[in-house]
């Protein structure tokens, strides 16, 4: 690894104090920037190590926080915070600005080019943000293949890449239908990868947690889907060589 | 490009003088091989460029011939060829064997390192080869999405990828599902990607043919299958750099 830089930042939204991850690349100069939203159980050291890939790769990267600096154990407590905010965009979106002002307002960042990858309920705010017609250069998101309000979707200006696990019982093939019908209908550049036997959150490492059923970690695919990420960035956001 | 060398090479399949394309990498050591597979048009010169490109990145890569030499300009005729031909798995197998046995006959491929890439019949034919036990390290396929006989999916011993356009009536959901569910249950390490909005052919330039309705070509899409198509070999089948 270079040299990259980490830090906490605290900021406030959804009436909590967020505590996101920043990791900058060496040097001074202003750099493409990601934004990485976690799943429902909340901000961990997993998706803070996925910042500093980034940064290490060149790009300012910004592991944001959901749920007021809580990781949730227990998957009944989570669902009882994830579930009435993944039914209220308004609140989605506003958890996704608040992370999107701290990495516009980091000088390292260059404001112009930020892009945002996002896992399960990460990734819903990483579509909300879109369909809130923010400026970004692409939308990843794994295993967050949610729909938004009527015609929203229309709004997003850039590409999106969805990832899904072909056996994920929480995000399953009616709801990926759903969503595809309606990115395709408001003329959005898509693309959508189905991993084969693959569960819920399967780009997870096992963790010291109760998993809900449905869930569960496949390394292969979950390999495949950093690179395809990584890939997505590459190709909207490259990092000047 | 560095110094590719390539050669035409006839050899008999399905009562046929087949002409595949095979390029070579510089050099004189053994290198891991591709098979190309083409449409059900037939080998062209877009399909030649393929294994060329391929011979440039360190592969030994062949392009094959499924109509012993002919390249179809019209629908019709094609259809009448190919229909016979996709629903006969033996055949496919034979043309698929043929192929291969040029490229293990090459000094230069390593016969222990062969993948293959198809696209529609090609790919087809790639799949066949795959349930028929050949010794493959990777099958990717775009837009070749068939099923094949009951419990020979079973003998598919590498990865496969497949692509398909979401809107590729040719190639429908309905297909796409029964394809997944017979690699799912036979245990087979699979990948689906969804091109969002395209047709079939998408990964084609136009060139000089009539083609059938559902046909059309996705520049962007093109560029990311074939990006796509690279990587599964990156993963399955490195080049030693």
């Amino acid at each position: 690894m270079t040299t990259v830089t980490t830090r906490s930042v605290a900021y406030p939204a959804d009436g909590l104090t967020m505590v996101g991850h920043l990791a900058l690349p060496a040097g001074a100069d202003r750099r493409p920037a990601v934004l990485i939203g976690p799943e429902g159980t909340g901000l961990n050291d997993f998706q803070r190590g996925r910042a500093d890939a980034l940064a290490d790769m060149g790009y300012v990267a910004f592991a944001f926080d959901i749920h007021g600096g809580r990781w949730f154990t227990d998957p009944e407590e989570m669902m009882a915070r994830v579930m009435p905010l993944l039914a209220d965009p308004d609140r989605m979106r506003e958890i996704g600005h608040a992370a999107l002002d701290v990495l516009r307002a980091e000088p390292r960042a260059d404001p112009g080019r930020i892009a945002v990858i996002g896992y399960g309920t990460g990734g819903a705010i990483g579509l909300e943000l879109g369909r809130d017609g923010a400026d970004l250069r692409a939308i990843g998101t794994v295993n967050g293949l949610t729909t938004g309000r009527p015609g929203e979707a229309a709004r997003i200006r850039c590409p999106v890449w969805a990832g899904v696990g072909s056996e994920d019982p929480i995000m399953p093939p009616a709801q990926r239908d759903a969503f595809a019908a309606e990115i395709l209908a408001a003329g959005v550049d898509w693309r959508l990868v189905v991993y084969g036997g693959a569960l819920h959150a399967f780009h997870h490492p096992p963790v010291n947690q109760r998993v809900r059923p449905g869930v569960g970690h496949h390394p292969v695919h979950a390999r495949r889907a950093w690179s395809d990420v990584v890939g997505l960035l590459d190709e909207c956001l490259p990092v000047a060589k």
